[in-house]
């Protein structure tokens, strides 16, 4: 069989044109989705809601399938329960998720906003306007409502998109893609794709003139991976590393209650806490109170020499401050100062949330300018880094790249902006030279752009 | 000579080590000067424009040195007189470097400002402040004056940069450097840093995890060399294809007017027109004349063979189209629409810049809708796509991306937000479950973050 094994070593050029058609229609519909208007684009959403609670048997039906072959791979070892958990659905899901779809609805619309107006001269006005990406492509790991979300995300903020579900999911995910489609037939043709096989992302991901942003949602080494692999703009977190600082001014019960609630409230997420520090001023006083509480919660505690002086806990290794744990484990490090707290947290910490407990402003200020992370909290848990929890409405996301979007992403992470210059037949040569006329550069706060006018007039 | 072979083959590890403890540096001094006052990087900027004017003749003199080596590599062909043009400082140029410096220090503080402030739950209030990126490093052909140029724009927004010039530039560079970093002996050290090999350069493009942004300066070429191989997020821009449309309902002798000035007015730079779209029922009226404006500016002309039906120019092949000529070259198409514009241009442009010429306000919606691309025009001449123009300030480049930063860029393309987060001992326990307090999300208009205090108190 000589062609199939050509098919191994050389790249399949019919999955390749196909894939690169898929992308150039998404492309062409991204050019017409950015000019649908807030009502057309809400209301598509809203029948997407209803196609989704419409098919509810036929969802549940498909995802047995999925859930079963799980199961099958569970029982040989190749998947974990984790997976099986987070890809079965049931009526309580598939309800979450319409209501999800609404609610991305029901948000304030993120288009058309004149961010900035600015007079360069006389009838020469400058606009700067919210305007959605343009093609947005979306891997993900399992959970089939990621499908959902993202292509909700995509619709309200104008975008196109392309969805790469994992395989476990692929029944789940066709009939939910066939939902969104049949239910948005009125909006560009194209506007939203599914791919399912690893040879169309490899190819998805060489698109870099095509597709402007990727959102892989999965583990830290699944989104370490895309990084590596595409010349895309990755938007995502690899790591969530993050410190809570107890300082010698700090409030030891305030302390003590942070400290708990930022490991223990939910350890496997993101924002969660994985190290420790605190001063060693307070070491003895605070430390073994800590413990004992978080012991009796089921906390593995790791420490280093100076922590272990003032309670009886495992030692930490050199690894253990580089470790995302995402579990009920936690490293605990005695530091001199603040400045050995921010120094820990800059070399080791993954610039996700670093929070510093103390009463003390300057203090606070020399952490907080200090540390080079998306967000730093003073006096409050880690675990508020969050879209929802910082009222930025759904959340597309959370960044630890300092380039477009940074921390919780809202939908305003799935705009661009344009530029749009009104004149009245200015020249450039106006302005140059021995007579060159001089830019008046006045805001004209609170302008609006409207096609075609000066607002001047 | 085995080992001489050996370096041509395998990586210079000492190359490497260098280069990563260089880039180590820039880091560790990201991270104080980030917090260095605005008049302190203003004194700084100051000082430097002071050591450039005290060094004139040592910085004349390295520069005699290249200048030199490169009409020795003109008169062999290895180098144009362009290259050598733009090499070739004198006593004007070093003043205009100075005094570009001195403007840079009086432009507006892009750090610290609040962008955003918002009440989550009594007290407990969250900030979004203007921070500097971190390490942005450039990469730049021929001119030195780049070199003063990117150093001034990074200290003014508090980021540690990398600098490597062209080879041809070397000794200029090395004065220039040197004036720098004398000058600025009070800043963090290591917070420039100048590399001049290319096996520097190679190794810098994969620390992304130490560099932040990438800023090349050059030919399209050159930017589009440095984006294949990084992943560092690159700001610049590899092409500038910019269409004029001229429309059924355009004001003819305005159109004339912005499409010489739009060619004519500066035709080496990315915002010039390289294609002129003219509508089918105004071909015969406009082009007879436009054209014997522009034969006698000396602007070498191509049609399409509709445009060739009514003005004698030469064919234009396929690949006009696609062509950024940027020199006194234009190519010329009649469409049946505005919508046959709008498709041409977002065919063949580069995202750049695009400008319609109509007195239908209508006609002007569609095509700056229609048209994707960083700066969309009505009634003016794409050249006004510029961030001295557009009232930035000092431009940092333009950008052709859509993520991050797009169009002229001025300093707040090199800085990025954090989010400070103020509490009292705040858990997100509270926040959950049955008993779960809502969040108040109210918007703090105009309050300030203040370290380590609470607005409402």
């Amino acid at each position: 069989m000589t062609t199939m094994s050509d098919t191994d070593t050389e790249p399949d050029t019919d999955v390749e044109a196909d894939t690169d058609e898929l992308a150039r229609r998404a492309e062409r519909a991204a050019l017409r989705l950015a000019n649908a208007d807030e009502a057309t684009r809400n209301e598509a959403l809203r029948s997407i809601a209803d196609a989704i609670r419409e098919r509810e048997s036929e969802i549940l039906d498909a995802n047995a399938v999925d859930v079963e072959e799980a199961e099958r791979m569970l029982a040989e070892g190749e998947y974990t329960q984790a997976l099986v958990d987070r890809l079965k659905l049931d009526e309580t899901k598939i309800e979450e998720i319409a209501s999800m779809v609404e609610s991305v609805a029901a948000q304030d619309d993120p288009l058309g906003e004149t961010l900035a107006a600015r007079e360069l001269d006389e009838d020469l006005e400058l606009y700067r306007v919210a305007v959605p990406i343009g093609v947005v492509a979306t891997v993900f790991e399992s959970r089939p409502d990621a499908l959902v979300q993202i292509a909700a995300l995509a619709l309200k903020s104008g975008n196109a998109v392309v969805l790469k579900g994992g395989s476990e999911a692929s029944e789940s995910n066709r009939v939910l893609y066939e939902a969104i489609v049949e239910a948005t037939a009125d909006l560009p043709d194209g506007w939203a794709a599914l791919i399912e096989a690893h040879e169309e992302v490899d190819r998805l991901l060489e698109l870099d003139d095509r597709v402007d942003l990727v959102m892989p949602r999965g583990s830290s080494e699944f989104v370490s991976y895309i990084q590596e692999n595409t010349q895309i703009p990755v938007l995502g977190h690899t790591e969530g590393i993050c410190h809570v600082y107890v300082d010698e001014a700090a409030d030891l019960e305030m302390a003590e209650a942070v400290a708990f609630d930022a490991k223990v409230q939910y350890p496997a997420v993101c924002n969660a806490v994985e190290t420790l520090l605190v001063h060693e001023s307070v070491a003895d006083a605070f430390l073994p109170g800590l413990v004992e509480r978080y012991e009796a919660a089921g906390v593995e505690l790791r420490g280093d020499r100076r922590t272990r002086e003032v309670v009886d806990i495992e030692p930490a290794t050199d690894d253990d401050w580089d470790t995302e744990y995402g579990d009920l484990e936690l490293s605990i490090a005695v530091v001199d100062d603040v400045y050995a707290a921010v120094e820990h947290a800059n070399d080791h910490g993954s610039k996700h949330t670093e929070s510093v407990l103390t009463e003390d402003a300057e203090t606070a200020e020399t952490f907080m300018t200090g540390v080079d992370a998306a967000s730093v909290f003073h006096n409050a848990s880690t675990r508020f880094a969050d879209g929802y929890r910082y009222g930025l409405g759904a959340e597309v996301g959370i960044s630890t790249g300092k380039i477009h979007a940074r921390g919780p992403v809202g939908l305003a992470g799935l705009t661009t902006y344009k530029y749009y210059l009104e004149g009245d037949g200015h020249l450039v040569a106006s302005y140059s030279g021995e007579d060159a006329v001089p830019f008046t550069h006045r805001e004209l706060d609170g302008a609006e752009w409207t096609p075609g006018s000066l607002s001047t007039r």
